[in-house]
């Protein structure tokens, strides 16, 4: 590699300009911008030019919730860090941060080790870890100031999932109160699941068995009254916190309140949410299972007031979520039984057109769409300007993109290890046509140039989206 | 001019990044920005060097409210063109947007046509117009679509001022239906006036004649009521609107609920509103009038809601309502009757120092600051990329600003063309060193090197801040 | 009259208590209650004995809100007060408040003698009066003290109808501040009339003369919008406010809102928002005229919240707004102008049987049945305990209502003096049977016993129901 | 007893009512009113007569919220049934509704026969039982509806006091869903324990070991939390929801808010928090013991806001939740470890006076003050009308009480059998004369009449103050 790259005659787009610009990169970094064809961008030489002509010249995308290969429920998502990032990489996204998880009974240390080793010298993109806490104790306490110095900034808690990965309010309130002091960001999975799991046991006790009623139980009351719960939670521990995969609109109305407050308090949603409803969920011959995702799929009526979060800035991150289960072998542990369906949906290689699609619809700007995508989950987990926007000094994590192709979703074609898509069939404006990761050609014109182990570990400062 | 111009080793900030970059500018706009010290930056060969190490380099002040020469009430704002412009320059700002009044009974073309008389051939940064409707009619109308095609995209209309500017709800509402056709924006001056007069009589009559009256009878709810019917003005329209001068934390909300809505409501303050407060007005041996302006200074406990609503983004923009009047024989002919003293404070040099000093204070961070002062003021009013940030194809609009520099306001050394300041003996850090307007030397390390009609009018496109 | 009568054996029910009682009338005033089948009762020797068993004893109706002979658009209301007060009986209703109304340039006290005059030995049932005050100035100030010392201790104003009743917000402020110094209460109109005129002028210049027009000009953003202006004026002048017909939603949340924060605001709705819609007003061949009144109809939806309203006590009170104009002649003077129909439906005789129906629906309890339609209405009026409850002390104006019965609303079968009925057809469950008014039987077993002139002036205190 | 009295000349105050009337009592209930001076009244011929005249003929106050003898912490709150009813009697409460407890591991069937066993024969006045489920199973469920069926209809669950009376949202949700079939109410103990365990733990761990401390780490926000939490699980459940001893203005609003959405949701308050606050529990040398309560005083700001809730109806109930410790032997067990301080205030013998200073006060109106203290009590947990009103048919409960008459609180003249007042030296406005219970005087003219044993249990029907 190395050498010098230009990007020609493309318009330039991140959350906050759309320029016509060329860029050129040195040693994997933006290295300049330049107006098209003034003498300072002509003057340029390089090994390399890339035509962007009628195309965007976008940042590649940070997808800052993923789950490859976790295990849930007895089975592993399906795909590897090989093949999940290189299907990012196909749906122009550079980066991601995955999941560490430490089981209960382990310290975080030795999570984080076991998410080192499945990544390692696996991955076409980079990658970074947020961290699963599952016990918090005074050892795990104390574990959390290491792994942020290291670039482990951020912490994930649940709320749902009583004798899994739950945590109750007090140690809750103690890795807020930790956060606090240095500098971690909380994530929640902000679901009452001790009022769920009565609900499951009650409809399960009714026959009520089929995917739908794994909506039906996940109701959209507890899912905000857990949001509302862990707002207050950081409020009397003086620390901000980011809510996960947002769905239902009254989350987002406690959102919005605290927000103006003046609480430092950020939302994510999923194109699932975005996207698909309970009309999914509802698919006959237990096809539904395909759509079984916690927080699940709400009524449609949900998904206006998820784009106006975003639009309106109470929602600042789209990120994935992507834990895809096989409909074959694995969807099917539920059939019978709603609530042992593997939760997952595939999507580490929709979000980019999704969003873009969301472009043409008029639901938000392309100006937003970076912004959602790549720049805001950069600096809300630590990686901006490295990541998430196209500046001198970035990574040359760049997509060109192009705003007119037309491609239809489907397993067919995907690139993700999951024998179904969840758009399936789904046709949208716009199309990756070619992705650098740190300068380096990982797809071109269409065509994988990457290699497993090009995508390294990137540790992360702490949050830089603060008010 | 022209020629090359490089400015090096200074932090670029812009509204979305802090960058450490070379700035190479060519026919006064920024041709190409480089990281300092990569090959692509140590390349270029230019007619003059700016050394910026140690400094920021940040895009010239948006001043999106001036007054410059306004007659009100029997006199004249104190600063002509010429005067006010040299004043921004010197505090930073290189564009303002002032307002051109259209008299009642006469065309916004001959309002219009005044004010470029004006400001023409006068000004030493670059400038632009909104239009003041006084009167609304079906050839009112039919030229605010002529004059948005003409680069005047924004009208302030007036719920204060009866018998003045003041429109009523039913010309406000045929102004804002036109402006959702002709894409223009409304300015709305929130205050229920008519209910503010019988307030402003009944003081006058029971001998409440002193300065503070003027903070009293402005009472914030009244603010609050004349911001909320604005906003169901503009839902009726399907408008968006755009309140300046909030001073009141009731205002606040009152948009704060209309953005959860996700209404394309947009707020601005002053310094004014952020630093001084019914205490200033209360100063005895009449000094309060030299804080009297409209809406009023409030309780200081107003100034912490506004800082969150510029934190939580309900308030977007901070501009000067600079509108300056002398103490000795313009301010004084409201000895006695408060209502009689003219309404406006001097500011449009002290906006970016006073807005730093915010920075330095923990109210905002760097790039907000330069978001509520550049960027998001030229996107509201149609002018970015080419104001408000500093990219490749922007005007070269530039300040370097030394961020460790002490100084102290003071009617002695401003270059504002009025008695006093409103700051006088406040220090703050941070402080202008060197202004170019489009590529050439305003200010040089703080030396005046500008002149009168370097600064030209600047057509705008429609409001470019939309949901 | 005079004597002693006793109604035994009927369930008492008042605002407060639902008891088994007999109820003792002498000269004109209920003397004691006692429980059925006790001693104390039993020894009850009485001139009259009525036999309840089976039925239900109530108050009889306070309708605060009716205008007999109104002149409105060229027109009078097709009710006098003798035909209006003579149907109000029959419909269990046994005191009105109607409205005298000053003219533009005319004191209060002409057109309180006005309607004195009109009422005066015509009237089968007791009356009030609030005073419409159309022309505020010093000199009505100074009269409204006096009217409230003389009983007419409410003033109603209408944002509404500018040209006609319309007060500006300095008028409006100035009457509540007056009110807040003399105990009198301001009634409002809210409905932002200087914007819906405008709508209106648009709407018939686009050919929208149907009657349904009228439902969508008069915007229920526009009625919320002046009701919290409303609110906002009586919380700068710290006067109470009661708000009349109030038909949208929006506008009960700002009742709700203002309520939270203490305030002494309060919100009266009528059946026809209650039980009529839209769907009415859209009615084919004119029809939809006879459902013309302002506020107006409003979408389905909002009667919900109506009721909710009625039950969370953001809503206090249910009156008529009776103003009747027949169809034929009157109603009809708006072909081809929707803005020509006279306002107003008849009402005053179906009140009570309505809201008996909503208790039946389960919209409404027993009790909050007679409190919504007797006792809050004399409690808000100043006419407590003398009218509105069934206690020892308070005029025996009484209601023996038979809740089983059926019956159907009908022009055919009514006693209003007008063409039509609002509810033509609707079968509701509940009926009037007997009324006394100050102890004499005004309808006997469903004969009308009445007569013109029994019926007297009722002056009232000021607001019983403050915080 | 028995034969007849008759109470002349007093002004009979209920929660509607305000009238000159005497009454009559015949066989311990009330048989009739009538007006005072009228034929009926004056044919009276009763057995005995008590003379009102100059005072107020008011319900017996409803208490439904004390802890009689309650275990707590090793120890037993100080009044029995026999001390407790006795001081009741002297307050002017005439029933108390006490918390019988279920302990972990017994059925609710045991609790109960152990609190009938503690209570029978040895009330001076009537009393009724809420239950407190500590172990929510299926065994306790169906016990729920047996006891609703024998006239326990209510159910305290607690968010506070994990391993001791603590119930996750998982129990409450299951008690809740019952409640909404078997029409028993839940009340709810809502403070979020979890979180706050983990400030106590911390702050002991700081060496904050005072009363003071008891204070801070319940912190009003999570009151509020809990409050919304209840409310959100209730709504799931399709259940109403009673939440005690509210002391947070942030738990108020919650309540407020949830009662604009239309649900049902009540919420009590106590006089501690309407008079006492934080000040109190600063109190040096451990005096701050004695107002150690949860939930807890708040600083004095709360108190305007329970004020206005009282006025506005967001809070329908004051309760005393009257629990005693003595200072000397039982406060005293927490020196040194505020945690160990037994929670709980005297109270029962000084609410209705505290309450009637209120309306002297300004706070509330007369009949609000018996709305709040003895009809809506009755109401709320289905004793109305033999409870909380005087009406025909009702229990002679009746208290008369001078509202002029001047007293002291203190320890030295109350009656609880506890060695400090929480109000000592407080001047208050009113005093309790005389004390009927279903027609025997307990209290005459100030000296105790009653006895042990007089006072009966009662069975209450369900909530009767439901939308």
């Amino acid at each position: 590699m190395s050498g010098r790259t230009v990007i020609r005659g493309g318009l330039v787009i991140t959350a906050s300009d759309e320029i016509h610009a060329d860029v050129l990169i040195e040693d994997g970094r933006v290295a300049a911008l330049a107006s098209s064809g003034t003498p300072a961008a002509e003057a340029w030489v390089a090994d390399r030019v890339l035509d962007a002509t009628g195309k965007y010249v976008i940042p590649g995308g940070v997808d800052a919730h993923t789950h490859m290969e976790l295990p849930f429920g007895g089975t592993f998502a399906s795909d590897t860090f090989e093949t999940g990032t290189r299907a990012a990489a196909w749906g122009g996204t550079t980066t991601i941060v995955d999941f560490a998880v430490q089981s209960v009974g382990h310290t975080l240390r030795e999570g984080l080790d076991a998410w080192h080793a499945k990544a390692e010298g696996n991955c076409a993109v980079d990658y970074g870890f947020h961290m699963i806490v599952s016990d918090v104790n005074q050892e795990t306490l104390k574990e959390m100031d290491l792994l942020v110095e290291e670039g482990v900034t951020s912490f994930k808690q649940f709320m749902a999932y009583p004798g899994v990965f739950y945590s109750d309010d007090g140690q809750i309130l103690r890795a807020m109160q930790r956060s606090a002091d240095n500098g971690g960001l909380i994530m929640m999975h902000a679901e009452n699941g001790i009022a769920i799991d009565v609900l499951v046991e009650q409809a399960l006790a009714r026959g009520e068995t089929d995917p739908r009623y794994h909506g039906e139980v996940r109701k959209a009351l507890l899912e905000a009254e857990a949001t509302h719960r862990a707002i207050k939670l950081a409020q009397v521990a003086g620390a901000p916190l980011y809510v996960v995969h947002v769905s239902a609109m009254e989350a987002v109305a406690e959102l919005a309140k605290a927000r103006d407050e003046g609480l430092n308090v950020f939302g994510e949603t999923c194109p699932q949410y975005l996207f698909l409803s309970t009309d999914n969920l509802a698919e006959p011959d237990f096809e539904g299972a395909k759509y079984v995702c916690s927080t699940p799929l709400r009524p449609r009526e949900h998904q206006a007031k998820l784009w106006q979060g975003l639009r309106t800035n109470d929602l600042q991150v789209v990120s994935t979520d992507h834990c895809p289960f096989c409909f074959v072998g694995q969807k099917e542990l539920g059939r019978g039984d709603f609530s042992k369906i593997p939760n997952g949906l595939p999507g580490v290689e929709n979000r980019m057109d999704l969003l873009h699609q969301a472009v043409v619809d008029g639901h938000i700007s392309r100006r937003r769409w970076i912004e959602i995508a790549c720049a805001t989950p950069a600096r809300m987990f630590g990686m901006y300007p490295q990541k998430g926007t196209i500046a001198p000094g970035a990574d040359a994590d760049i997509v060109i993109y192009d705003p007119h192709a037309e491609q239809v979703m489907s397993a067919e074609t995907h690139h993700m290890n999951v024998d179904y898509s969840a758009y399936e069939g789904r046709r949208t404006t716009g199309r990756v046509e070619t992705v650098l990761s740190r300068g380096e050609l990982v797809i071109t014109e269409r065509e994988y140039t990457g290699r497993a182990g090009h995508g390294v570990y990137t540790p992360r400062s702490t949050c830089q989206y603060l008010n």
